[in-house]
């Protein structure tokens, strides 16, 4: 992020953006998906992934939480038809119930769009088993794929599992101050894209326009569509090589996981319970924990902020003074950053007043 | 650049965000405009601008260069009807031809747009003067000003020259990197959002997503859209406060317009001639030049290069390969840089062969 100030052409940052285009497809396990990375939010792939949507498309939203919510609204916003498939906080919906969404569909869905991890809840849905029974009883539909809170941190097999469409953000897993939007896309999400019949109606979130820049870039010309953000791609190049260069995409995904589980023990071990049915159900970037009686959101971070460790509210609409979550990705795993965290925790609760 | 991972509702941050919308309007001389700072290129700013379009709206787009055709591009896209009213390159539509096409117009144009520095071309338009045209001729019409390549090197006036927009990016003359749209927009132009008769056909764009974050922010309240890019924020405080702690906005305005006068001097000295048909028609914060005969853009940018001077080639699709461009603004002014390019460029030329 100390970069200076470079231009977008300039000889030494083609192949900066070129590389971290290739490594992308590394880390997402993926042979010949195309990588987009545009300046923006990780919000900006929601409508850069409705570049797939024409007007009374119908899509299957898999809703684990918030995050499920939102998508649907940026769906609905480009026109699609969205029925939500929702689960219970803390559940999923399971094999059997998006079998049955697909087999009683009208016309097919064009898209299945599942929240690999929603950060509301901390649900891990399980793609692979999801991506199967789309691929068996609806082949033609594309199978979207939130990572936001979950490439980097969890098990994905964009080719080995048939995902069309992954999208994330540089600043959860990836380890990558915020500010830029990625997505992978399978060659046949961009055969829909190609056959669209009507224009997307968007400029900056355009494929049209991202497509032959990432092309350029990759075969190391610099090309001009938007002024890309520089510095985050440095910086995006950084945590990509160090992912790749620290062990293999599988102790990645074993390192989270031995973490995750470790930390999830421990608090169920001090009594307290969690939003995710079962470590099975859950998320090993995060944890989403509910309160204990008496003690409220804002008093435990205080606690918890004085001790120098940072945690976040609620967040699902319904239960967000309930329940508190803690991040746990990337460095942090590498790190053992949990130990502090859970010390913290216990003794944050001690003085609020918890017994277990 | 440098801040470590903070997160955006971190209370160190809240304040850094509100100070960096409350310096906005003091770097564009308004007290009631609204901004607006969103994770993405400049280009974004064009899709947010769109939010005052509905299908069928009349927009005159003052052209002078490449940005002006891709500014029209973007209209149309939301289903504008684009007016362009083009002058020739070095040249600028003046109050005669804008009071004009006003008056020659079936319904009122909702939006007169202009790029006040095109940097295809490095033309200044006189925003004040078309500002002034419109409201006596057209007091509906919105005056809308693509300011990428000139907030923070060009005198603009937010208030006093009724401006309804003002969009830039972070990485020009307001010397923060890439990554950052920004826009001020007057409360006329607010006025017209809220009375769309149909939604914005957007979901990360839309000024009803952005305009409750920006307001909780400079309230010192932490809120959520989409994740902003905290460095990028960080870095852009540090840039408005140094533009504003360095002296009034007129002595900044002053000293770009001297250096870029003097360095045209000298480019003219050296007898080469600029696009811009005269110093009153021209950039301050970059100059555009006519390739002398015999000499290419690659040659001239290497002979630059093993300098340590980056400059540009053409962009103007016309004429291409027949011009050189060079950037001063922000701290290169400051810190007379252009002295250094000016020899650069000089002893390049005669080593390729250029005789004056």
């Amino acid at each position: 992020m100390s970069t200076p100030a470079t231009s977008h052409v300039d000889p030494n940052f083609i192949p900066i953006f070129g590389e971290s285009l290739e490594m992308l497809r590394k880390v997402l396990l993926t042979e010949k998906a195309q990588p987009l990375i545009v300046s923006g939010s990780g919000t900006l792939g929601w409508d850069m992934m409705c570049n797939l949507i024409e007007p009374g498309d119908n899509v299957l939203v898999l809703n684990t939480g918030y995050f499920g919510d939102k998508f649907g609204e940026c769906l609905e916003v480009y026109g699609a038809n969205v029925t939500h498939l929702r689960a219970p906080i803390g559940s999923r919906p399971d094999r059997g119930a998006v079998r049955e969404a697909l087999a009683s569909a009208t016309k097919p869905y064009k898209l299945v769009v599942i929240t690999h991890v929603d950060t509301s809840t901390g649900v891990l849905s399980n793609v692979r088993s999801i991506a199967e029974v789309v691929h068996e009883k609806s082949p033609s539909t594309l199978v979207v794929v939130d990572g936001v809170c979950s490439v980097g941190s969890e098990e994905i097999r964009f080719d080995q599992w048939g995902l069309d469409i992954v999208l994330t953000a540089s600043q959860k897993a990836l380890g990558c101050p915020p500010g830029l939007a990625i997505l992978m896309v399978s060659q046949k999400a961009l055969g829909v894209f190609n056959n669209r019949k009507t224009n997307v109606p968007s400029y900056y979130a355009s494929w049209a326009k991202w497509l032959p820049i990432m092309q350029a870039y990759e075969s190391r010309k610099g090309s001009y569509f938007a002024t890309p953000a520089v510095q985050l791609i440095y910086a995006l190049h950084t945590s990509l090589r160090q992912i790749l260069t620290s062990g293999t995409m599988e102790q990645r995904f074993a390192a989270h996981l031995g973490a995750s589980r470790g930390f999830k023990q421990k608090i169920r071990d001090l009594g307290l319970r969690q939003l995710p049915e079962s470590d099975e159900f859950a998320a090993n970037g995060m944890t989403a924990i509910w309160l204990p009686e008496g003690i409220s959101v804002p008093d435990l971070l205080a606690a918890l902020a004085k001790r120098g460790v940072q945690i976040a509210g609620g967040l699902h609409v319904d239960v967000a003074t309930k329940y508190f979550r803690i991040g746990h990705m990337g460095i942090s795993v590498t790190r053992k950053h949990l130990d502090v965290v859970y010390d913290a925790l216990s003794a944050g609760l001690t003085e609020l007043g918890y017994k277990h």
